[in-house]
Parts: C-alpha cells; structure tokens; sequence
C-alpha cells in the first residue's frame, strides 16, 4: 500500500491511501497504513475521517485479532445482497452498491498522543465489493 | 428544495435543507443543493456534516450517473426488510426505521476549494423511507 | 450509567460513558447520559462524536418515543443476519460483529445552545449485540 500526500492546509492532515484489491469481495485492513499516515504527518491530538471515494466499496471498523471475523462479515453481506436479482444497473454491480450503503462510505476516528484512538480489538477495514481494483481513500484530519 | 440558513456562529455554516418526497421509498439526489449551500456561504475548505433529523428516513453517498442504481439499493432495501413482520410499534413504519437504521442518519464529507470532495461516481441522496413527506436535512461546516 | 472525565485537551471535551447491558441483544437509550456530559462540561456549541470503541456492539439514532421501535429494528436485524451460518470465527459471536459493521460504530451530532441537535422523534441508542456486558461509549467535542 502506498501513502500519497495531497496537500495539507492550515495544518490539517490531508493524505490519500491506494489500496490494491485482489479479490470480488475483499475486506483488507489498513489500520497500520492509517496510523503510519498520521505518525508521519507528526498529528497528535485529532479526529481523523476516513472516507472512501468509491460506491462499489466502503470502510468498517471491527475485529482484526482473527481475521475469520472479516471474512463471516463477508459472507454474510454477500448473502443478504442477492447476486442475482431484477437489478435495472446494466453494468451487473448492483449487489456491490447496495453493500456500499448499508457498510457506508467514511469513518471517523479519534487521535490521541499520535495513536488512533480504537478499542482493542477493533481494525479499520477497507470493503472491496467489485474487485480486484485500485482503490483510495482519502484520510483527512480535523 | 429550498435552502434555508439558520444561524452562523463563529463562521461556522450552519443551513437547513427541505426536502419534499413524493414517494413511499424514494431515493432524491441531493447533491447539487449541498453544493450550492456550501457555494453561498463561501466555504472554501473544510468538512461538511449532513444531519438528517428524521428517524424514517435517511442518507446515503452512492452513484448518482445511472438512476438505476438508487432504485436497485431501494429495491433490495425493501425486501432485505420485510413489510409484514410481528411489528409491536403501532404506527405500521417500522420498516422505515430500520431502513433508517441500516443506512444510517449522518455523512461527512471533506470540502476542498469550495467543492465537495466526492468521487467520480459519487452524489449524496437523502433516503425517504416513509414518504410522502417534507423533510430536512441539517448542513453544518465542521 | 456512570459518566467518567479521561481529559481535556486544548478545550475539547474527551468522555467516557459506561453503559451495563443485561440481555444479549439489545438497544439502551443513552441520549441523556451524553446530553449530561455536554452540560457538565459546559459545551454550548460544536459537534459531538459518539464512539463505540467494540467490535460486537453499535450505536444508532432513531425514535426514542415508543419503545417498541427500538425492539422492532433489533428483532429483524436478528432475523437478518443468521444465528448459525457456516461461520469460522469460532467464538461464536460472529452475528454481533456482521451487525456492528451493518449499524456503525460511531454518530455524530451537533450541539447548540448546550443541547444536541437532535430531531423531535430522535434519541441514541447504544446497540448490544453480544450481551451482557459493561460497555463504554467515547464522547469526543470537536
């Protein structure tokens, strides 16, 4: 994963991630790649919005201790959206949209002396729902 | 729609939108309007929170070129749902609130030059769920 | 409920709220618990970020009004997502962390003039999915 500056104004963090997915349906986490983006703007104290660019993918926060949890969440996701249905969308990603806005497109995260401020067990996760693409997400500091 | 400024304090944007639906479920591009409320209130950079006060309704970023999309996430919304369920809330729309739920009431988007900093695909569309109504949704500059 | 100061950085106020949950699943009302902290810490306008720092829980906006509400949204949403599935996560709470991911694990409110802005239906839910158990809720000002 690559962390790309944009520009940063008023001494706001303002960095995007690219993320390479391989896969259909893809949870990948980018905890580390967040953190390591606010370290090295040097933020301290903050509130850091994730948002994903994208509307045939998004973002959650949940469990990165095993990563069976990631790929249950998946499976039952790809199970409630039907892949097959009277979907009117000619381009056949409909079921990756509708996954799109039930997970939603952004998080916000606290920052506390330069650490993102999430419970033990939680991970940021990128959603791939029509891959494999590269992907961003847009990591900004309030 | 109407676009209606309540208050400004500490520059702080602070504006009403009115929605007007037409529809029991229905899916309104918003975006344009956003926009032009950020536009008149000369926001140039900044994060933008949409605030729906409404718990049978919602909001939601998603693909705003092929109106096809936001009636195949509507479609499979109101089956994910069922209509008839052994409902205890009397007022027979309790689909509409867990709609409201799943899709959430809130999103945040980063404003940059005076735009909202959206991808390529992406609009913002207030979710009706129990229309036809007249709603609002809060825009405030964070 | 018990309302615990962390810190306070730079003016903005840093809460913690604790909430008991006693079922498996279940909605708690927490609204006035975070209406109290705002007030104590004499917060009169900003935006509030409500932040669930677990991997098996949520939180959500809906109506406070009648109660049954809430116990709709809960009973379909344990429709939704399947008691037993064919899950790998093998502690066996893996519907808890599918319906974290589904309800978010944050909102954010304005407040003004001390209060939340909330709408007339309106109240916070903390979101129990994997009761019982003492759960914290972080309240960040911006």
């Amino acid at each position: 994963m690559r962390i790309k500056p944009l520009f940063f104004s008023g001494g706001a963090m303002n960095t995007t991630l690219t993320v390479k997915t391989t896969s259909k349906t893809e949870f990948i986490e980018i905890t580390g790649d967040v953190q390591k983006a606010i370290q090295s703007d040097g933020i301290d104290d903050g509130v850091c919005l994730l948002f994903v660019p994208h509307t045939t993918a998004g973002i959650t926060i949940n469990e990165s201790a095993d990563p069976s949890v990631k790929s249950d969440i998946l499976m039952v996701l790809n199970k409630m959206v039907p892949w097959k249905e009277a979907y009117r969308h000619l381009e056949g990603n409909s079921p990756a949209h509708i996954k799109s806005s039930i997970v939603g497109s952004s998080e916000l995260i606290a920052v506390e002396g330069g650490r993102l401020k999430l419970g033990t067990w939680q991970g940021v996760f990128f959603c791939e729902f029509d891959g494999p693409r590269t992907r961003k997400v847009h990591i900004r500091l309030l």
